[in-house]
């Protein structure tokens, strides 16, 4: 059965699905660590060879991917362990982060699309500090040394008849921040990672990923600082739950079924249909406000420490 | 295979469902209209006999339901032609309304939840004139005859800890309607039914229907007031969905399997966590908007027009 | 100069407007309590006699001001202490309250109506109970004793062609509450009590006050069970402010000029103007959405604790 | 009495201050057509003189005023006949504009704040071309000659940390507009003009306009390409409101007041307080989500029409 169908924007998901069926690949290194008593588990994949890339369909870098079974269940305290391990990935991500940087923080999607709106959702919550900072100095905030930040949720391109990629690097052009970190909304393959997985990466943003399907890449390479990305898959593609669940009886019923006669049959109406219609929760609106809230204090702890 | 699995709150897929396995049922009358101009269908599913219900899975009465292709896509005149339509089902449905009547309109739903805000979407457009009326007459309005309308979003029982059916039924005490119209979101089984179909029925709402799931009915019998039901399915449980695609594979590969064993399998993981997942569209939350629209255009039209 | 320029929903202030003209009225006892470190006053006007209400422009009854002069600043704890205050006085003013009790918490107010939606917004983050506690008992809580809570935002007249009394009636005649708590917008009359003060009353709401300017009372008399009311000034009525303007510069400039002049002159289309319109701060927006946690907390606190 | 406490964003305000008190300012033109049948009336301010710029404290362009009393009613056609007017005043003061054009148009303001949030709705209802054009050329739309029609909502600084000029400026760079049009509330001296009046002017956006009170310019000069305003007051300063409730009322009891003597005065705590307070309707939220309408559809005309 070939891969094409299957769409996923977690590393961890796509170096899951090589696993199974074939040999180990050189160039993929995988190291897991476990939090018993925060219910955390932190996988890192690094891919550090070309063909590890192509065969992983994604870039060369590091993908670390925090599974929290327990965040999308509503908590009093917003989950603060998952925004402590994230915070924690982050000040050890971001490159020579114990000096002073400035910080932009992109809010990716579209407000009015629910399971796209994680990244405006986050950038609401942020403490911004960049202009109190340049117009009065750290010395506002009782402080001598600070991270500077700025936000932006720039919309979609249905939205604003330009490239999100266009709006960064005209902004990144006019305040010449240090880093971009970008929020985003992904898509998973398997329903149990939906509202529970961060995938937290320093390779950016790659055409065609993300619930909003951006074109254009947001890299180090096309914005010319680095780019860390942080993401959180709120979608399945209907038609790759339809896909796996074929599969999935294939196997169990023991006939050998040529899988592909189905996806070449024009006649196929089903999964046309399936095309650009996805599978989430009932309560993905509440979900969403709450993610958005863990991300967002993980930013805000992380930003805050910086040692004098 | 059995149909428990299968989940629509359409009669008339529930007709579908039927009319494929079996012969024609006594007490099920089908009548349906095109309107190719207006790319509208409009089909008349009455149920008038105990066994015709039972087969249906539908309490008896009539089940009108509206089939406009369009009308999903974003249109400047918010698809007025399917408006007209729906006032005119209304007028013929409401019993007696050529006479002043006392109408309260409930919108069911959890305004929070994109797919399940169809019913407080559309009482937010309608033309409320009961409290005009109590006060100042008809005369308010320039006219000797008016009916006189009230509505209510009450909300679901998770957010109010109350049933719907309880609120609802002190509103009618208090207030008196003559008649009761509920507006409600729908699951349907097929995609190509989503955003697209307007059911009218005169049999109100069952427990276990919607989008919300109210475990109450609002019927005339629990009432004490006609209720008529107007229903747009938003989504289409995950599950019915990876069903028949199963069911589909399963006729097109010619082998004859038993799909009984797939249900029965305990270690079926993914049919487990379909449950509480729904299909639906990436701009559910825009569409929700102008279909609300749509809906409270035909009840305002249907409600202005009472002749002198 | 008479009084009848003047609109204030706070005792508080109606007795400060008596205060300064004449002298002290029989039946009106007034307590201050002061806590520093809370930066939290709290002064109980208790009205005991129909000549005292009569003067007061208030019913008969206790009436509790929290002054807390911080309270529309952000705060990272969401202003806990006043919140910690206000469930005292509720535990306090509540019948009983030691007892278990089946509360209803009514959020009067327009939802779309910033300055009137802080009842609804309050409504949005109360733990409910009650379909928990039927269905299940208080054993899905893990405890013995507990209150339990339902609530409605049962919107206002110009959405619904009804009476807010009227759906509160009808939803106690169905459900049975022991006691009925009402959160509201007020008015205050000046601008430093605006989000900065708190009342809480065993009078319920009567007509003409509010933001929303209710018709009907909410009281123990027409519900016919205790209500208690807790407001929050959330605007100054525009003409308030203008008139306390020229009366303040009529005593500063030492003239004794008549101000009814002012007031009876037909042609003075400001004053006119000035109708329905209110003063507010610009961020009222945000400050109501905090305003709302603080209430809810309080609520859910006071309903959290009762021993077993 | 000095015009320092006066503060109005409508030029046409701004000259009737002066023409009530001085002379004719040569280098100021107005003229006015009235438009019974739409119950419109349009006033053309030029300013052509350094002097008479001075005397108005606004820069040197023309002001065009649309004074529509009906604007803030409900209306089924959402004022259709002022986004007429609008839109030809727009293909007017648009330089060139029968040629084809690149125009970005800019919602300024917060979209959380009520009174500032014009600007965004705006940009909410707009037909967005541009992206379509670059990939699949004006043949898209059955045209063979099209504007191009980009958007952006920046938000503010206290959200981004980063003026809004900076942000403008950088999408400029990489997009290259012709044209950029700017929407933004604004403050109006007198409440009748609230919500009624719409100022276009080719002069752009200065420092300390609006709502929002922007810091840097948003003009020609400083976005190197033509900037046209469309501004709706939203809302009177509360401060504005008093003085001239206290002027009016000097005036009324012929007594000759010292005003200075009140500003003067330390102990004022009131006008204090009226610091960052206004004056603003009960129903701003709904006046202004209609009146947004009202500006995008003017938009939408004017960007759709171009001759062959």
């Amino acid at each position: 059965m070939q891969t094409q169908q299957i769409r996923t924007d977690l590393a961890l998901e796509a170096h899951e699905s090589i696993d199974q069926s074939t040999t180990h690949i050189h160039g993929i290194e995988v190291n897991e660590k476990d939090f018993k008593e925060d219910q955390v588990h932190i996988t890192t994949v690094s891919v550090t060879t070309k063909n590890a890339a192509k065969a992983l369909g994604k870039p060369m870098g590091t993908y670390i991917t925090i599974e929290a079974p327990a965040l999308d269940i509503p908590d009093d305290g917003s989950h603060r362990e998952v925004s402590t391990h994230l915070a924690s990935i982050l000040k050890e991500l971001i490159p020579d982060f114990e000096n002073e940087k400035s910080i932009l923080v992109i809010g990716l999607g579209n407000r009015d699309v629910t399971a796209d709106s994680l990244g405006p959702h986050v950038i609401d919550n942020l403490c911004i500090t960049r202009h109190i900072i340049l117009e009065y100095g750290t010395a506002a905030y009782d402080k001598s040394r600070m991270h500077s930040i700025s936000s932006l949720a720039p919309g979609v391109m249905a939205q604003n008849g330009m490239e999100t990629a266009e709006i960064i690097k005209g902004v990144i052009d006019q305040t010449s921040p240090d880093i971009v970190i970008v929020i985003d909304s992904l898509a998973a393959r398997t329903l149990h990672r939906l509202n529970r997985t961060i995938q937290i990466t320093d390779t950016g943003i790659h055409p065609g990923s993300g619930v909003g399907n951006h074109r254009n890449a947001l890299t180090e390479e096309s914005l010319g600082v680095p780019v860390i990305a942080i993401g959180i898959p709120t979608v399945v593609d209907a038609a790759t739950i339809v896909w796996d669940a074929l599969e999935d009886f294939s196997k169990k019923s023991h006939h050998s079924i040529d899988l592909h006669m189905l996806q070449d049959d024009c006649s196929n109406t089903m999964l046309q249909e399936l095309n650009n219609m996805y599978v989430t929760g009932k309560d993905v609106d509440a979900i969403i406000k709450r993610l958005s809230f863990t991300i967002s204090e993980a930013l805000n702890m992380a930003f805050d420490e910086i040692e004098a």
